[in-house]
């Protein structure tokens, strides 16, 4: 089955050209946008207002303010949503072209050197390795695995991948994007964000999540439609979730991130099975809370 | 089938615990390797020699060279490898870490300006738009479509993945992994290789074609094993390739450059059929060349 999308839900149609049982035909085909999004800060210094550009990312358009609030969180430049006072979305100009963007106006000075996240941002394929916020950082809900009573039911754990897949609306009409959600204990999808970028889509739940008031990260797992690379676990991590769930393979580091860090840490979950790669402690064994 | 691989074929193994037909159990398994690399380059300005971190980024060890001289190239830093007189790895320290580095000692000053590199990088998603060289900078190869004579046999095209898939001993063992291969007009793959980031599998396959003498990349297609992103046409375009074969889906902006730059984008090429996005003249109608 294929759906057209409407560019306001993320897709757009386009020609092509289908090769199919010999032959070539004209058909149409949904795409998943891909535009570039800038973000910024605003905050005062004394009597001045400091304005940064902090990032350039290439996003599928929508939900752009969670966006910007789940990566400028992720980046430790703000604590919570109680640090943007408003989110303003407008243009820039750059060389010639104009850009969307997202303006956090802070209440406070940014909590994390730019710098320093400029220096992590210089990487080839999102780092996240040089100068993110240490271990030390990690909110509590991952840490306290050892402490913590709270078990997950593997038969749940098993069915969210497939509960994500059907609710990516715009996966199902481009095949082209990564969907990635925030699941209760008793397995219920709480918030769902699709974007053509992995690390964007985790970004936009965990915004969407901190613009809940008090949200409770430490009683929710993070649901990815793909693999499960270091820096998104860091990301989860980093948010206070105990639990990351992925379709695919994890890398190696981000297998010693989740164990460093106390976080559960499960992948290839397909095909009736998966693996806990770290933190298994919190899975129960016999399916018992 | 699991395959295990050592470490310096870029996998690891784990041990893990699998939730298999209601039971769990212990077992071991293959990941990925993700480790950081630190790409510098030095050059002499006068009488000094200067050197500068270029940027970090996670990938897969293996083919480090390589992968520095194709993200050298695709930056623009770089004309082509006789730019650098020699490649050294050794190690930095980084905040109390030793990080892999590659030094690319450069026989002239890099022929991009470091700052627009780092902007173009300042990103959380690879990037890419902004600051990047614009389509002027795309070399003859792919902006030719109209006048070359070039044509690609369907037939041909829709067997690359699948050759691909056949020569990925990284992800055979681990699931983790993209492919990047440039296939002759005959459907040869003459150079394969892999790496946990996609981009980095194109950097490397396209730095290991520049160490060649003289190699002919207007004659190549580049093979993805995964999604065709706006990036990775455009380093594909950037290096003279005419021809894109992604196993999935492209997006909208990949499309866009595609058709401006004359780059033949395919995409969803599985399960006996492809989509041509952009570029399709150089398919051979009828199967002949």
């Amino acid at each position: 089955m294929t759906w057209m999308l409407a560019a306001d839900q993320g897709a757009t149609d386009t020609p092509a050209v289908q090769w199919s049982a010999g032959k070539l035909r004209a058909t149409r085909e949904s795409l998943a946008l891909e535009e570039p999004l800038a973000i910024e800060i605003t905050y005062r210094r004394g009597a001045t207002e400091v304005r940064r550009l902090v990032a350039t990312t290439m996003r599928t358009p929508g939900a752009d303010e969670d966006l910007a609030c789940g990566f400028l969180f992720a980046e430790g430049l703000i604590a919570d949503r109680g640090d943007v006072d408003h989110f303003h979305t407008g243009d820039r100009s750059s060389r010639g072209e104009a850009i969307v963007t997202v303006t956090a106006a802070l209440r406070v000075p940014p909590r994390e050197s730019l710098e320093r996240v400029s220096r992590s941002l210089l990487t080839s394929s999102a780092c996240g390795f040089c100068g993110r916020p240490s271990l030390e950082s990690v909110r509590p809900a991952a840490a306290d695995l050892a402490a913590s009573g709270q078990r997950w039911n593997p038969a749940v754990l098993i069915g969210l991948p497939m509960a994500l897949r059907t609710q990516q609306p715009l996966f199902a009409a481009t095949g082209g994007s990564h969907g990635a959600a925030l699941a209760a204990i008793d397995g219920t999808l709480v918030l769902v964000r699709e974007d053509v970028g992995r690390h964007n889509a985790v970004d936009k739940v965990i915004g969407a999540a901190l613009a809940q008031p008090a949200f409770a990260f430490g009683g929710h797992a993070l649901v990815l439609s793909g693999r499960a690379s270091f820096e998104l676990t860091q990301k989860a991590a980093a948010a206070g979730l105990p639990v990351v769930v992925a379709v695919g393979a994890p890398s190696s580091l981000a297998v010693r991130w989740a164990a460093d860090s106390g976080l559960t840490l499960i992948g290839f979950t397909r095909e009736g099975r998966f693996n806990a790669y770290a933190g298994a402690a919190r899975i129960s064994s016999d399916g018992t809370p």
